[in-house]
């Protein structure tokens, strides 16, 4: 099991189809799980995956169509059913306190938590979350409404001491992590022992970037260089791309075409338009442009950090 | 196939399961389709059933707790989706539009039909639907919020011509429609044929309860007395007696007592709690009273007229 991983909870769009459920996810770093959209039955795919909604504070709606947060009252009322307390926060457009608003307030009365939005401005990329391990940054994309990616970065990780020359100069433990985090060590007697003896390598800090739902845009390539894994849409085949422009989404190979220029680790295709019976189409044509292309569905795990 | 069924798409309460999803139901009679309750996943079970949405036009909420609405976003965009035009009807409680009016404003801007919504009264019995065949008729059930159930009633249906005795007397093509509705014929010469010798009896006119989610209360054994079919909720086994009563809910032995009580044909339970991870405690208790029990469970599809 990877440390920082993604699980798939939904992967369709806005129409309902027999395989699919509309757009979710949660990105799971060590014991921290944050959710990305929530489209209706988000809820019943997280307990399905036997995931922990004790794990879960906070919610990131990338923006206000529907199969994008629809989800989000049915998982606010379980949470206050399962008598949680402390804080939920929902990253979101500003809108979305106009629009749920009134069915919290009238579902929820007696919430035993705090329910706190966090507005975005998806039109410009900022951090918009971050703890002592990760950070969260917006990526703004272009869709029929104001719409963002996250991109979900871990922080710089404490470099590994060398435990036989740590040994051998005696150094106390309150100075271990500073060395850790790259200080140089002065012994008793003054002499300075670059960190480099000291520590090795500290491990990768990975990155997963998430975007749905956009048009063709080259502007997020600089936010997302070289991530591990990219999730794109990729709403229609190419068989679809005057479709895609006309709706503001992606073709598989638009999606590819990204990845590729992003450099990114591996590419997750998802939000499949329902008129695809049969979603190989996509993986097909990914793979003539972007090789290491996997398909989203649902109950998929895919692992962000190497391991 | 019966012309006259329940489809359950759902069947559990408030807190999500891996096997259940919150409340829902169609009610078929011959082309028409009723919803009952929209729980979150509701559209999903819909599709899943091979159910037509072309042919849903009203949806009955018996309360606004999430678990018997938080559907209604989804199912009412999807609907815009797919293009329906003429009009979608929402019988329930007065407060929906205040809860809903705003999602559905913000996240359904161009909606091609007319959503309206009939404001229902559920402390009281009364008529709410009705057309050339079918009434609907509420039933007031004693739940945490305003609720209540509904009666499908087929209404009373035409009487059958007999063939040999109508071409005998040649009784015109434009008097036969009051002859199956019960009237007498009178001959060119005078004489009057009764009805009992022109026709058969008709064919039975069937009728669905639904009552769910209520406290055990005999009060409404009036109203779905000799159903063919009721839905009675049985939140609870025998061991949540007491928990039942707080909550506002009923066992499975206390659904029993009232269909014997009322003498329906038969009983289905539903609305199960999450607590138990088999539901079979339920059919157990409730045969002991009742034997023409069964469990409703999703995909499950109940004939309510006896072909």
């Amino acid at each position: 099991m990877s440390d920082f991983e993604i699980n798939i909870l939904g992967c369709g769009s806005a129409l309902p189809t027999v395989k699919h459920y509309p757009t979710s996810q949660v990105v799971a770093l060590r014991e921290k799980m944050f959710m990305v959209d929530c489209g209706e039955g988000a809820q019943l795919q997280f307990r399905r995956q036997k995931l922990k909604f004790s794990r879960l504070n906070h919610i990131f709606i990338s923006h206000l169509h529907g199969d994008h947060c629809f989800g989000l009252p049915g998982i606010i009322s379980t949470l206050a059913l399962l008598g949680r307390t402390g804080e939920l926060v929902v990253h979101a457009h500003p809108d979305i306190e106009k629009i749920f608003g009134p069915i919290l307030s009238y579902c929820s009365r007696d919430m035993p938590f705090q329910l706190r939005f966090n507005s975005l401005t998806p039109s410009v990329s900022e951090i918009i979350y971050e703890d002592r391990s990760m950070r969260v940054r917006t990526i703004p994309l272009r869709h029929r409404i104001p719409t963002c990616g996250f991109l979900f970065e871990e922080k710089p990780k404490s470099r590994h001491l060398i435990r036989d020359i740590v040994e051998f100069y005696k150094i106390p433990l309150k100075d271990r992590a500073q060395i850790r985090d790259g200080a140089d060590y002065t012994t008793p007697e003054g002499k300075i022992i670059p960190n480099n003896i000291l520590t090795r390598e500290a491990d990768k800090s990975y990155r997963y970037a998430y975007c749905s739902d956009t048009i063709y845009t080259e502007k997020i390539i600089p936010l997302i260089e070289g991530v591990d894994v990219l999730y794109h849409e990729s709403t229609f085949a190419n068989d679809n791309l005057l479709r895609a422009k006309e709706t503001f989404h992606s073709t598989a190979i638009q999606a590819a075409e990204i990845a590729r220029k992003a450099n990114v680790g591996r590419l997750i295709l998802g939000h499949y338009s329902a008129r695809y019976l049969d979603n190989t189409i996509f993986l097909e044509e990914a793979i003539s442009v972007f090789p290491n292309t996997i398909l989203a569905q649902e109950g998929l795990v895919v692992p962000v950090s190497g391991k």
